[in-house]
C-alpha cells in the first residue's frame, strides 16, 4: 500500500468533457466525413473555426456549503491532501458524462455542485466517512471513472444538505489472485486499463471492455450493471463478479466469491446495479481468464440488416461456435463506420482502398445498395490456433448461408484499436450545436427486428414534429441464448441553446419509449440513474419499484446515500 | 384449460415417503450390498424381515384449525373439490422428504399439521387466495413437489394461526413457446417429467435435471435456486428462469425475460430462492433448446479423488469442450456405485461383469488400489455427432494426461438411467433403523480437495465422539469457472429412537460447519428453509442477513407469507 496514488494522481477527465485534455477528435484526414454531416444533419463543419474550449474562469462557481467543522472531521480521516473541493474538482465530480451533463457543464450550468471530494485508501476509511455522513446527515455520492450517462453520480439540484463524493480512485490495486480457481481480489477504484495491465503483466484478463473502459472502474461496472463487448465469452458484470465486499450503514456487507452463490434472495444481486444506495463497494472478485494465444477479429459483409440479423442467430444458435463478440452494424452504421476511415497514406493503405472500391464495385453488380443498406458485422475468435481457425470456417459457412460475405481479418483489427475513441466525437460535434448519444435496449431474437424499426421511427418521427433533421444508425452486440442487445446512435443540430435539452428529450425519449413499447428494457447496461427512471415502471413493474423503494428505505432511512438514483425518493 | 386435473388427480408423494407407493428399493439382486453394509455400518439386513409400512390410522391426527367461515371463503375461491383437508394430505402436505421430515411423519410426529391444502388452477385464484390469507391473518405456505430436504413447507410447531398450504400442481401447462428466441412461457406448478414431456414433443427441453427431478416443480426449483445435473451446459435455475410472475401482496410482481436483465437491484434475484416469503410464484419464463442429435455419457476411472479433481478441473478450464455435465465420485462413492450394480442375468451381463474382473486385474497390477481409492467420472457430450466424437477425444486425453483411463459408454449409460432411483433407499434404510442423507457445498477448485478431506473428517470424528460406525461418500458435479458442487452421502445406524434425531443432526451439523468453516456454502442448491439457518450468517453475513430480513419485513409485515423460512422472524 505504499505506493498509493495522492488524490491529483488520480486519472480524470477534463472538467468540460470526455477524457485527456490534449486528446479531440478530428476530421481533416477523414475525407467522407465533412460530406457525410452534410448530408445527412445539413451541418457544414468547414463554416465554422475551431472552436475555443470552455474556461472554468469564465463562469460563476458556487462555493462549497461542506461546513468547516464537518470538513474537519474528515480531513481528520483521510488527510487534508485527500479531500479536495476547489472548484474544477467539483465542477468536474457533478457531473458525469452523458449527454446533458455534457450540455450543462460547458454552459457552466452549476446551479447544484458537490461540495467536497473525499478519496479514501482504505476499506476502513470508508467506513468512518460513511459514518460521518449518518451523523451529520450529509448526502454520499460514490464516484467511479466519471463516465456514467444516466445521471447517477450528479446531486439533486434541491439538494440542502451538504453534498460528499466519494471518489475510490485510489483504491485502485489487484490484491490477490488464486490461479486455481482463475479469481482476482481487486480493489473496486482500478480503472478499466490499469486493471487489464496489472492482470495482463501475469497472463490473466477480465475480459470486461465497455465503450467506457478507459474512464470506468471495477466498482462503477458493479454499481451500474455494466456489460462489456465480450460478454458472448466472459458474460456481464454480474457474471464476472462473483464477490464483493461494499460498506453498509450497518457493517460490511460481503457476498462469497463461490459458485452455488447465495441463499435465499440474492444480497449479491441486490447489491449489483444500487448505485449508491446501499453503501459504498469497495473491493470485488472476479473471474480472470488466461490471455488466450490467438485473438481475431473477423469482418463480414451481409446486403443488409434483416440478412446480418439471421446470420447473427444462427451464430448465437450455434453449439459448435463461441465467439467472444458478435456484431452487427446497420446500412446507416456502416456508412458512418466507412465515413470514419482515415485517408490513406502509405501504399499498403491506398491498395486497401483500392480493392475496396474494387469489392464494392462487384457487390454492387449482384445487387447489393452500398451506400444505405449494406451491414458490417464483427466477430471475434479466441483460443488455440486450431479452434480459431475451426470455428472461423463454421462461422464462414454460417454468414454464407445467411446470404453474407467474409471481408478477413483486416478491418477487423481496424474496428478493434479504434473502439474507445468514439466518446471524443460528442464534444466535437458539440462545438458546432450537434447534439450526439446512445441509447441501448435488450430485445428477444424474435423482436429485434421490430424494435429496430420502431425505434427508428420513433426518432424521425420526433425530428420531423420538431422541424429538426436527424441522423440515427445502430448496431447489435451482446448476444444471448434469447435475444441481444440494440444500441442506437443519433446525432441533430439543435436550434437554439434556450431549446436544446428540450429537443434533445424530445428526440431521446420518443426512442426510449418505443423500446418499453414493444416489451423491451428501458436499457440494456447503460444503468437507471436519474434519466431512465420515467420507464423504471414500465421496466420492472409497480410491484417491482415498491419493492426496490422498501429495499432502499430499509437500508437507508436517512436518504444519504446516493438519493433519488434509480427510484425515487 | 379445459383438461384441467382435479386437486386428487396432481401427482403426489406416498404420505410417509419418497415416491410411488409401490416403488421400493430392493437389494436381492444386488449381491454386493448387504455385504457392503455390513462391512460399514455394521447392519445385517438378512437379520430382518420385510418391514411392514406404515398405517396412518395407527396414529392420532389432530383436527384441522382451520375456521368454518374462512374455509367457505376459500372454497369459494377454488370449489370444494379443490381444497382438501383430509389427513392423509395435511399430514403429506406438513413434511418435505428431509431425512427428519420422514423420520417424524413415520412416526407419527404430527403436533402441527397444516390446515387445509388449496389448489388453485390460475393467478387470479392465487391472488383472490392471497387477499384472504392477508384478512383473515392465516399462514400460507406454497407447495410444488414436496421434495425439500430444508423444511421450507413445514409449518413451525408454534404456529397459532391456521396455516394454509396451496399446492400449485393444477397449474403445469406449457403456454406459450417463442421458437426464436427459445423461451417458453410455462406455468409455475408442472412437474419436471410433465414439462420435459411436454416440450420434448415439440423438440426441446429445459434441462434441468435435479436429483429431485420426478418429484419437483418449476416454480419450486425457483423458489429454492434449484440446480440440475446438467447445469454445466444448461446453467442453474438462476440461469434457465429468464422471467417470471409471482403474486405479491401489493399485486403481481413480473421480471421480463430479456437479456440485459432488470434495472438497479434485481427484483427478479429477489424472488429466486424467497420460498414463498415474498409471494406465490405462478409463472415463469424458461430457456429452452434444441434436443441435441446426439448424447453420450461415457464413464473414465482415476487411481484415487485428487487425481480425479485434476481432470476436472482440466476439463473445465479446457476452451475446446463444453460437456453437459462432469461428475466425479470418490473411492467411497465408487465402491458404493459398484455395490449397487445388479447381479448380471443376461450372457450380456455375464461377460461385462468378466471384461470388469479382468479390468480391475489389470489396474491392481498397476498399482490402483481398486477397493477403496479408485474413483469413477461421467462426463455427458452433447451436439452433432462430430462434435460430440471431437468432445470425446479431446476428454480422453485430458483425462489420460491427469492419470486416468476411458472407459467407455457402458456405464455412462447405466448412470443415466439410474440417477432417479436414489431417493427410494433413504426409506429402504430407514426400516433398518439406519439414517442415509446428504449435504452440498459448493467451493473453489484452490479449496475443494481441502473441503473434501475436512468433511469426511468432522464426519468420522462426529460418529466417533457418539459412539457410532458410520459411512460417508462423495461426488463432485456442477463445474463452474471458480469451482464446483461437491456433494456428500453419508449413512449410520442410530442407536434408539428417542436419541435418533440428535445423533442425526450431530454429524449432519459437523459436516455443515466443516463447509463453512473453510469458507464454503452452507449449501450449493437445497436452499435455506430451517435446516441450513443455523448457518445463514455464516454464508450471507450479518449485513446480509440484515438486508433480507429486512426485505421480508417491508413486503410481509404481517408475516402471513411461509414465516420462518430462511430467515428469523
Amino acid at each position: 500500500m505504499s505506493d498509493r496514488l495522492s488524490a491529483r494522481e488520480v486519472k480524470r477527465h477534463k472538467w468540460w468533457g470526455w477524457g485527456l485534455d490534449d486528446v479531440t477528435f478530428r476530421y481533416d484526414n477523414k475525407p467522407a466525413f465533412a460530406p457525410l454531416a452534410k448530408n445527412k444533419i445539413g451541418v457544414d463543419l468547414a463554416a465554422k473555426d475551431t472552436p475555443v474550449e470552455p474556461d472554468l474562469a469564465d463562469f460563476d462557481v458556487p462555493s462549497s456549503r461542506m461546513p468547516a467543522d464537518v470538513r474537519a472531521l474528515l480531513t481528520g480521516v483521510v488527510g487534508e491532501e485527500n479531500l479536495v473541493d476547489d472548484d474544477e474538482y467539483r465542477v468536474l465530480h457533478s457531473f458525469g458524462r452523458s449527454l446533458p451533463d455534457l450540455f450543462r457543464v460547458r454552459a457552466g450550468d452549476f446551479e447544484r455542485l458537490v461540495d467536497a471530494v473525499i478519496y479514501p485508501d482504505s476499506e476502513e476509511e470508508v467506513a468512518a466517512i460513511l459514518r460521518i455522513v449518518l451523523e451529520k446527515d450529509l448526502v454520499l455520492i460514490p464516484y467511479g471513472g466519471g463516465s456514467c450517462i444516466s445521471g447517477s453520480v450528479t446531486p439533486d439540484v434541491t439538494e440542502q444538505r451538504p453534498v460528499l463524493t466519494m471518489n475510490l480512485g485510489r483504491m485502485r490495486e489487484v490484491l490477490e489472485i488464486d490461479d486455481t480457481a482463475g479469481l482476482a481480489r481487486v480493489e473496486a477504484g482500478v480503472y478499466g486499463p490499469d486493471l487489464e495491465e496489472q492482470l495482463n503483466a501475469l497472463g490473466w484478463t477480465v475480459g470486461h471492455f465497455p465503450d467506457s473502459f478507459t474512464y470506468s472502474t471495477l466498482g462503477g461496472w458493479a454499481a451500474t450493471r455494466s456489460s462489456g463487448m465480450q460478454s458472448d465469452k466472459y458474460g456481464d458484470i454480474e457474471d464476472i463478479v462473483r464477490g464483493l465486499r461494499m460498506v453498509h450503514p450497518d457493517g460490511i456487507a460481503h457476498t462469497k466469491a463461490i459458485p452455488g452463490r447465495d441463499s435465499g434472495p440474492s444480497v449479491h444481486e441486490m447489491i449489483l446495479g444500487s448505485e449508491g444506495r446501499l453503501g459504498i463497494i469497495t473491493e470485488t472478485t472476479v473471474q480472470v481468464h488466461r490471455l488466450a494465444p490467438v485473438r481475431q477479429v473477423i469482418a463480414y459483409m451481409y446486403p443488409d440488416w434483416e440478412h446480418g440479423i439471421r446470420g447473427m442467430h444462427a451464430i448465437a444458435r450455434s453449439t459448435d461456435v463461441s465467439p467472444t463478440f458478435t456484431r452487427l452494424s446497420d446500412g446507416p452504421e456502416t456508412e458512418f463506420s466507412l465515413a470514419m476511415v482515415k485517408e490513406p497514406s502509405s501504399t499498403k493503405g491506398k491498395v486497401a482502398s483500392k480493392v475496396q472500391d474494387g469489392l464494392f464495385a462487384y457487390l454492387r453488380s449482384k445487387g447489393w445498395d452500398t451506400t444505405n443498406e449494406m451491414s458490417i458485422s464483427y466477430v471475434c475468435f479466441e483460443g488455440s490456433k486450431e479452434s480459431v481457425d475451426q470455428q472461423k470456417s463454421i462461422v464462414k459457412k454460417i454468414v454464407k448461408h445467411a446470404g453474407g460475405i467474409t471481408l478477413g481479418a483486416g478491418p477487423g483489427a481496424i474496428y478493434d484499436q479504434k473502439k474507445f475513441d468514439t466518446p471524443y466525437l460528442r464534444d466535437f460535434m458539440l462545438n458546432y450545436q450537434v447534439f450526439g448519444d446512445v441509447c441501448d435496449t435488450g430485445a428477444t431474437w424474435s423482436n429485434l427486428n421490430a424494435v429496430h424499426a420502431k425505434a427508428f421511427e420513433a426518432f424521425h418521427t420526433a425530428q420531423k414534429q420538431q422541424g429538426l433533421p436527424g441522423f440515427m444508425f445502430s448496431h447489435m452486440s451482446h448476444s444471448y441464448h434469447a435475444g441481444a442487445c440494440l444500441y442506437f446512435t443519433f446525432a441533430f443540430p439543435y436550434s437554439s441553446h434556450e431549446e436544446a435539452l428540450e429537443q434533445y428529450f424530445t428526440a431521446k425519449n420518443a426512442v426510449q419509449q418505443s423500446f418499453v413499447d414493444l416489451g423491451s428494457t428501458v436499457s440494456h447496461h447503460h444503468a437507471v440513474g436519474t434519466e431512465h427512471q420515467p420507464w423504471i415502471t414500465e421496466d420492472i413493474g409497480e410491484v417491482g419499484v415498491r419493492m426496490v423503494k422498501g429495499l432502499f428505505a430499509d437500508n437507508d432511512p436517512g436518504r444519504n446515500l446516493n438519493p433519488g438514483k434509480v427510484t425515487t425518493p
